[in-house]
């Protein structure tokens, strides 16, 4: 059983961005209109509460924004946001705003028929860049007027998705994806310069290459982009079987290299440099169909994750916050590796409360005094952190021995615990025999057997010193606090007469 | 560590009657007016689920339903059935009945001041029998009207509560008891005859000769009860330090016997026999203040009390479902001992859950194949059970090794444990320094504590058996399933490869 | 003004078939899984409460039911119910089963490429009969296992959607339609006897011509459905302008004898005799778009409508009961002339409350004792009816003066108006302008102004009669009760000193 | 037919302080533990919309806030905040916050045994005024820690309620009040000077006299009062017969003279000049059980009062939000003449709705172009007024006929309208038979006549204005507003086409 030491020092302080609540990642745009889309996203509101909200889709025709008729012998153009705007009230009436992504291509727009998905996202430029630009503007337009304009001009945009990947952008034509930004960034700031924009929303293949292409082009076109985003997934290439994707998780250190790269070219453009970048996907496994996206693995993984990302991006968005998705089709089980925080039927999975309890941390303020891979502890009125074993040595516990420099006699131990035996639906979802479609009662004992472990403690302190000792269990994630305890019982009350059995 | 095997051959059959969810106690009933009442309420009905409510209070001043008015110099009656048809209307909305307990007195109709509780209930016998009859026949005649003659007429009512207690019946002066019981049976069946009337409603306090003479005086006057009432309380005597009360745990078997001995009385009456006892009120301590009920003590303890109750008694009511309650005043903590399942806050305590596990053993049906003073293992479609250590000796935990006949190759195994490390929200009150008022967190926190740990297991069968180990920490209450298991795995779905970390 | 004298006889009763709240239709079942379709289906049962709902879709691609896969070499078949199961889980919870149409076909198991709608449904015949057959056993098996094979048996089948229409089925081929009956039929029976099936589900295009072809056929093959489906729409052809289609309504009478027809000739075979219709979808117009829908107009035509359709037939099932619908496309605005009882908004339009005036009608039992084309009234614990005003003279108001036979001295009128005046939210959205998107304080107004005014009266009887008189303006949809007044006003209340001011 | 004609001229502004959504009041702070209390107030938070509310009680007995205990032969103190915490946490969940009266004693602090009301607050001076000011000190150090220094600190405090009658203070006592006013004082703004503190609370009997001696001693003091608070009721002695009190309405113009007497009292001290008068109860009578408040008179009435009482006072407070109120003990109908703006059953009364039309008139904003004695118009975005017919000439309808200055060529007319044929639940009860206990169907029929009827138009503008008739039947109330009108059709959409019926 591993073990480890750590001891705060009094006046101690290390750097962590921690902005995990800024945004996170949905399926395309016109699954928000569902129910079930609906019930998740306003779990993940109520117990993690995410700013904003980033997807695909806000311009195929399953939103049915753009049209196009004929009148007098002449092709003219109608919007409808009808839908766009059941879609918008939902978010906001659950607290979160959109990070506009703008994409796909409408068809009637569209210069071919190439598609991604199940879904079939036309992935061709506009055959008119007029057109597309006309488009953006009203969209905009409108979103100002229904919501306020300094409202709506504060929702980040990002000039669509991928464009390095010939799925999403026929055959990645660079050039061609730097004439779409550059229209698509001018259409924007016509409409109000308030607004954001942000690209070129690569993922990690010929990303350096992208990165310099692109911030050159701005060079050369004298575009500010106001921040830049691209994409981070960490694992291997999956293998696949039937309906699914095998993928190994990637040393994590590779990743946070890539990341630090695209940094640092940015840094190397004096007009760039320290512009924000907005990681506007993150997951494990890039494929809505890798069993490891349910696991306490994936948690404990992310955990880490969290606990880095910050250090050279402005935000991170985890891809995606549901199960209703439909990138590879429908499922055909409620845990089929989806990239959702949570399940379908409202099943939070251990990784949500990665997100719960970062979340937490971010609210509590305050300022950090210690952070390592396993373990980051804020200190405000009191402690409050996280922990995590993401690289258990040979499935071993992990314990952490921790002295923190004590202001109180006493302290109350508040601690979440999410690891394999205590907070694993997919487990109890395969000792049921992996139900494809789980009666109620199941998927009531589901979502009960999903929810973290509460336990507490008293802790004294001594020597101007509070010790603690935390266990991380293979692939654990925890919360924990320490709080001043002042013990103020009832005139009689006596606890210790009536714990532990045995009335005295 | 105490072991014991428990083998369970084909075919065994053992009687058990549990009738759980037949009926709960409640604060008196002005208090259902209350809102955090009711949220307390829900919150057991949504989970538990009982059929029938009773409490104090119908006709004490607060809910107003008896007036006097002076008119031409003669004094009239008047009703008000406004709060009585606010509590029902809600009680039926969360789809429970009344077991109407027709008692305390108004004062306008009372013959004396005496009166018990902070809430000051009249326990004086009516000035007027022929003003009393007419306001019991006037509420059923109401009640029918407004609920459906048949809907009302087929809850129970009861004739006023522990006569045998001076506090609660003037000098506890029997023969006034026998004329109130005898007017107001007669009031009752004169409105309909389905009404289902009962009584002597006493507690364990001269209770044998209570029980003759109540039968004696019926026989006398030809009256057939329903039905006989009593309660049932299993503490000595409270040692009493400010706020509170402590009191020890009688020997279960004292109790049993002396319902026994109602239950004999009874049947030693020819026109008597085998009329059904419902225990109108039961729990550990008879306080309000005994923090014993807090504890998972308590939860196991009436787990081992709701194995047994069935034996002799028609229904068996704990007292009572939640924490707003006044009999003592207003509590000045969450946790203060309270009769309740619900502390308030709506948080659990660890009894709540003992309810919901012996009502899912009653929605389950089948047949019991086994009980003891540990465990009852009931067979329906696979089997379900519940399982306490409610006497851990040397706080030792118990292990119960199952030996249970198989039709199954494989088994699902569910279980939910409450006990002192999983489920113990009163320890994290204590924790967080016992606070009077929590704030928001704090209550949220002690919810999320307040829930059974779920966990799960796949059993195969060996020789047409299989086998089961239950682990009982002291005070543990368990609930567990055994389900035929058929892996339906989705096309390429491999469990193995992501169980356990380390994506093979 | 044009008034009519209406006298009822002592003991009178006339017939009146009212099943008005069978069944419901509903836009494709894959936008069943939206949530502003919930909340309107939410809305509608409710206020209304239909037992059944019925629409296309069953096994539209979006549902996701069939797939095919490669398995060494030969193509398998597997099924998701992953969406099917939220869609009917979500009917039961609000309380209404489906009326199961089955169709249309999966892409893969299509012969062809035909598709009708936006949402491109496909209408071809299966590329092989056994593996329809057997998709549509493995969905009734699925049914019965979810939710209960005795509750499952109970939903009504109809086998495709007006095969009598090229767009619906290929080339209207009835030969091949009645293929797909009888393979249809088999399976479901096969499944479980208990299913009732139906069909052809014809419109009202050479439909007498494909009702007695069907009955030969099912002679000849011996097959005899439980019931008989057709359509009933009474406008005439639409003149299409922009998006809309104005279309004038038919004269009642002729749809009337169109329905007699149906029942002539299924009466006409010895062995069909009797046999039930279902009119499986029945409005004025038949197109999406028709702006007719959303007027106080066609609420009045409708409930002409509803006073007369159960003479002959078993059901009528309005098409549809919301907004939510994509036959044409998305529409651009709440008001579009859309077949729902409610609009996008969640705003009842004048027909909703047609219906929920009849459904009053039916849940108050009684006879009838008087109908005809402007009323219908029924005599229970009182009277209750329902009366209209669809073909104004001159557009002047109607004025219908009654006499009733009189158990009571005095009566309460209770009376709900819906006319252009009262209840109006068309012309409310026209005044405001004809916004697309409407803000969220203009949906508001708009749902405040789709309500019926309620008023109320006192009648006293004389002669052994009450008269009443009703003033109907055009296309004003009333419902009215009388029920025994008895005033009993609580001691020294008395309403005339506070009535009509100036307290006296 | 009265008419009037109204010219309002371009540039025209008169003042009109609107605070009308200020403060509303309430019964004892221990009814609003209820749930129908909570369920009335959720009614008027969300069409209304208070931000403050004020009542009675806080230290009374019910809410158990005091307590004393021998200790070692000596008398201690504790408090207990459990049920004030519960109240507390309802309102601010319910988005008002309490402007606190202090008052009345409790029982073991109390120095006599005077009590008020059915429910006995004690009405008698401390018996120690060193164990009020801590009482009060530590309440508000409460509130602090709970709610946060910053609210809490911006919740007003009153002290006592109307000393100047002798049943709420014993003796109608001067000196004694004006002592309690000192020591509370000065306890408030030890615990933080942020608190604003006022009084003298006092209703209209001997009104001058007592605040010129209460700004007396405070001169002498040197006490500043943060503001000055009375009361204003404007009914004349009632008559009584059985439950009831029957009271004229006075002439308004004798209250707003005997309020600004008030005003000029406090102006006629050069250090308490100008400061704000809250009037923190107001209603037309002053008995809860006069049944003139359930009627449309009693909503025009007040309508007018609400157009004149921000003249000369900061705020006023009508008493109160709903009829959970027992000050005469439990009323036995829903309509039973209380102070309610909501009557039992969450029926909205017609006063309900000026109060809802009068707040929409504050949120409006934009500045006042007319007031008078019957309407009041405000010029924002368009138009938005108030008007209303208090005092019908012979009971004839009252025609207004406004002309107003256009900046637009069209508008959108919307109207709602209160008045005794659209919006009279009084009368549709009353019509029923007046039923003390509504059956379930009876309430919704209630609820639904209790709405106003909404209307629209479109009106032009000719010459630069726009002209407007509104008729205002007697005891009407109607809100309406005038929008520019764009009209956005559809492409093909023509209401002409639809409207009024015969489709053309």
């Amino acid at each position: 059983m591993g073990k480890r030491e750590i001891r705060i020092a009094e006046g101690q302080e290390v750097p962590f961005h921690n902005n995990v609540g800024f945004c996170v990642g949905t399926g395309r745009m016109g699954l928000a209109l569902q129910q079930e889309y609906q019930e998740q996203l306003k779990l993940v509101q109520e117990e993690i509460g995410f700013t904003h909200i980033r997807g695909h889709g806000l311009f195929c025709d399953d939103m049915a924004v753009y049209h196009e008729y004929e009148k007098d012998g002449q092709i003219k153009t109608e919007y409808n946001y009808t839908y766009l705007d059941m879609v918008m009230d939902s978010y906001l009436k659950l607290g979160i705003r959109p990070f506009l992504e703008l994409g796909f291509m409408p068809c009637k727009l569209a210069s071919g028929e190439q598609t991604i998905f199940y879904w079939k996202g036309n992935t061709t430029p506009p055959k008119d860049y007029g057109k597309w630009a006309d488009m953006v503007r009203r969209l905009l337009e409108h979103l100002m007027e229904r919501y306020g304009a300094d409202e709506a001009a504060g929702w980040p945009i990002e000039v669509w998705n991928e464009p390095n990947l010939p799925g999403f952008w026929e055959h990645a034509d660079m050039q061609e994806y730097f004439k779409l930004f550059a229209a698509t960034f001018r259409a924007v700031k016509e409409t109000d310069e308030r607004f954001q924009v942000g690209g070129p929303a690569v993922c990690g293949v010929r990303d350096e290459e992208w990165m310099r292409a692109f911030l050159d082009f701005c060079r050369k076109e004298k575009i500010k982009p106001d921040f830049i985003t691209r994409h981070h997934y960490t694992t291997q290439l999956p293998e696949n079987v039937g309906h699914y994707g095998y993928a190994r998780l990637s040393e994590p250190e590779e990743g946070f290299a890539n990341l630090q790269s695209t940094r640092d070219i940015i840094d190397s453009y004096e007009e760039f440099k320290g512009l924000g970048i907005h990681i506007t996907e993150f997951n494990t496994s890039y494929i809505p169909n890798c069993p490891l996206h349910d696991t306490n693995e994936n948690a404990a993984y992310i955990a880490h994750q969290l606990s880095r990302l910050g250090d050279m991006n402005e935000s991170y968005s985890y891809w995606t916050f549901g199960d209703i998705f439909e990138e590879q089709g429908v499922p055909f089980t409620p845990f089929h590796g989806g990239f959702g925080l949570v399940a379908n039927g409202c099943i939070p999975k251990p990784t949500f409360w990665t997100f719960a309890f970062f979340k937490r941390l971010q609210e509590y303020g305050g300022k950090c005094v210690y952070r390592d891979d396993n373990i980051v502890i804020l200190e405000g009125n009191g402690y409050c952190g996280a922990a995590w074993n993401h690289r258990p040595q040979g499935r071993e516990t992990l314990t952490l021995e921790i002295r923190l420099p004590a202001r109180e006699k006493e302290y109350t131990l508040l601690c979440k615990t999410v690891d394999e035996d205590t907070c694993n639906p997919l487990k109890v979802w395969h000792d049921m025999g992996e139900p494809a479609n789980p009666a109620k009662d199941q998927v009531k004992i589901l979502r009960e057997s999903a929810v973290p472990l509460v336990t507490s403690g008293q802790v004294q302190s001594a020597d101007g010193a509070v010790r603690l000792e935390l266990e991380l269990k293979p692939y654990a994630v925890l919360w924990f606090s320490l709080t001043a305890r002042r013990q103020t019982s009832d005139r009689g009350y006596d606890y210790a007469r009536v714990s532990g059995g045995a009335m005295k």
